[in-house]
């Protein structure tokens, strides 16, 4: 296995867009590959991640037609994987595989979603799709019902009062959109207060909406090659230090979805390939999808203690400055979550940060970052660990 | 990039189906990782293609719940991945590349699809997604629609009178009809005749129905493995020789429909890593979803020569016991088309027909077999050689 790089990375803007997800993606990808110092001819394989391209545009069967769009050739291969929510993390896994391996030298992967223009019942209707559909979607059940009951089961597992943990959510909905009025790219760019958030509408118990992430359009892309290309081509490149991908069974059949299977699983391959601990980590995107997803996600993958995740982020250890940043983009909640391709985004953010273009939100000296990507309901978790 | 095998192979009776996508997938996945003298422990990696479980079934995110379903723990990285009818190709090309990259030792690769039970509209409504969206899709055009197309610009640019084409495109419906009569898992085991053909109700002109493949439910699985572990466990093991996935541009864009793209960058792929040309091939599975689909992709893969598809037909060269045996199994015409799964199907039957294990259906002295499997409109082909 030969070592992989990150050498461009591109984004849209995240929010409600006029655009088709051809013209997103290739929005997106033409930036990663200016930034590559490459064209549309050096990309040698394309893997895309995008999960309701036939819901929200009757468009399946999506990848070679976004080949197309930006002028890749017949020979290559052009594959769209889906995952729920870790689509696009899946695709940057397959993409680096491909590289690893040795079967090409350059490949993009990416993420794209439109679904904004679609009623808020479609989109709840159609996102509950990816959870267990035998199980839980047939009962009504979706993912803020999935989320409240995981905020329940935290606040009686650790004996933390509802309050208590209600405010402690509140802070990590808080510092995401702190974060976010740092990101030109996020779909909210305002700051919020923890008074905000608890009198904000109720979702569904003890979510209130400002403990939810939005439906967002928009893409990213991300190139890969070789370290010889990379270094060639690329003053920056971004190495590619661990990949992991872990599965696990439905919320339904899990006894303690505080704890998430697919995560202790995808995050140990990652640290294992990568020969790091979890404090060697310096900067964090993960899928914080509901603010006490961010909590057990930022346990779970060891950087903070179990238990402790909520105390962590009202002690401000996961802000910017803090011992761990979490979410430096702001995250889904305030960057915002276009499903399918919310993976390449999180690395577009931590291959930002490794270069230190980040600005204002920048997280000083950073030198490892990891990205964390959640699909259905505890179902698959992927973690990529970037270094410089 | 070291050698890969095909320990076992699984395969459900194709046709309408009381089971869920779980149950016809554990059904096939646990015969061909019994067949390969494996259990599920020893599975590391499943990659399954599926088109229609979002609006057949409500199920997204598919794969952890199949890895789920045949017991595959949390170290499994289990991905979905879809490309319209080619998503059980796609899937074995991307297991093989696991393998032979030697990123994995043990991977399974299936496909499985359930659609019968919906409406005849609302399957042509979801497969026309499988089409562009923008260019093609919104003008109501089906696939009887582009197949119809097809058949006359074939006999246009080859001159071939459209009586005399449309009669070789019977004789395919009935040779494949006649080799599933000897396929115990074909949908349909009933022979019909070039009279019964002509005379079947008109789909879309020139093609009538029993030009067409029908919807089928269904799955089939792959074992994959090194030559290593291939060699210990299973007495006859298959030779991956060559894969290839080209991609395409849709119908709308292309001038000249009768050669496909894709399916010339496949096929090269595919025949360049295996060191060999179209005439050391013995034996065939195509994508036949319609008559004429079978003719255009016997030239195009270099097994007949241009224009001389629907003579190659007519003359026997492409049945059992001809020239180049194609669709032995009785093919999408008359094994079925559950779309997520066919691929794999074709692979079920190559690896049984080199393992001389057909019965009646035995293409005798097979050496090399070939795959090719289509999805959209032209925009993706996937072609697998295999060898003993």
């Amino acid at each position: 296995m030969r070592e992989v790089m990150v050498l461009g990375v591109g984004m849209t803007k995240f929010g409600p867009s006029d655009l088709s997800l051809q013209e997103l993606f290739a929005n997106a990808s033409l930036e990663a590959i200016q930034e590559s110092n490459l064209t549309s001819k050096d990309i040698q394989a394309l893997v895309i991640g995008n999960v309701l391209g036939d819901f929200a545009e009757g468009q399946m069967n999506l990848a070679p037609l976004l080949a197309d769009e930006i002028g890749l050739g017949p020979n290559v291969p052009a594959t769209r994987v889906e995952g729920g929510c870790a689509s696009a993390s899946v695709a940057f896994r397959d993409a680096f595989i491909l590289v690893a391996s040795g079967f090409y030298d350059v490949v993009i992967a990416g993420g794209v979603e439109k679904f904004t223009h679609m009623g808020t019942a479609q989109v709840a209707g159609a996102l509950a799709m990816i959870e267990d559909s035998h199980y839980e979607e047939f009962t009504g059940l979706t993912f803020p019902g999935v989320f409240a009951m995981l905020a329940h089961q935290y606040a009686d597992k650790y004996g933390i009062p509802l309050a208590v943990l209600k405010e402690r959510m509140a802070r990590v909905a808080v510092k995401n959109h702190h974060h976010g009025t740092m990101n030109p790219l996020a779909q909210f760019q305002k700051e919020i207060t923890v008074e905000k958030v608890l009198n904000s509408p109720m979702v569904c118990d003890p979510l209130q909406v400002l403990d939810c992430c939005p439906i967002s359009d928009g893409a990213a892309a991300v190139v890969l090659a070789s370290r010889e290309i990379a270094e060639k081509m690329v003053a920056k490149p971004i190495k590619v230090l661990g990949v992991g991908q872990g599965n696990g069974r439905p919320y339904s059949r899990q006894k303690d979805f505080t704890v998430m299977r697919a995560r202790l699983a995808s995050s140990s391959q990652a640290y294992k390939m990568a020969g790091i601990e979890p404090r060697h980590v310096d900067v964090v995107e993960l899928h914080d999808c509901f603010t006490i997803a961010e909590i057990v996600a930022s346990e779970c993958l060891g950087l903070v203690e179990f238990g402790k995740g909520s105390l962590a982020a009202e002690l401000g250890e996961t802000s910017l400055g803090g011992r761990i940043p979490i979410n430096p983009s702001g995250g889904l909640k305030s960057k915002g979550h276009p499903v399918g391709a919310t993976g390449c985004a999180q690395i577009y953010e931590i291959t930002k940060q490794l270069r230190e273009e980040c600005g204002p939100r920048q997280v000083d000296g950073a030198r490892i970052g990891m990205t964390d990507t959640l699909g259905g309901t505890g179902t698959v978790v992927v973690n990529i660990l970037l270094g410089r």
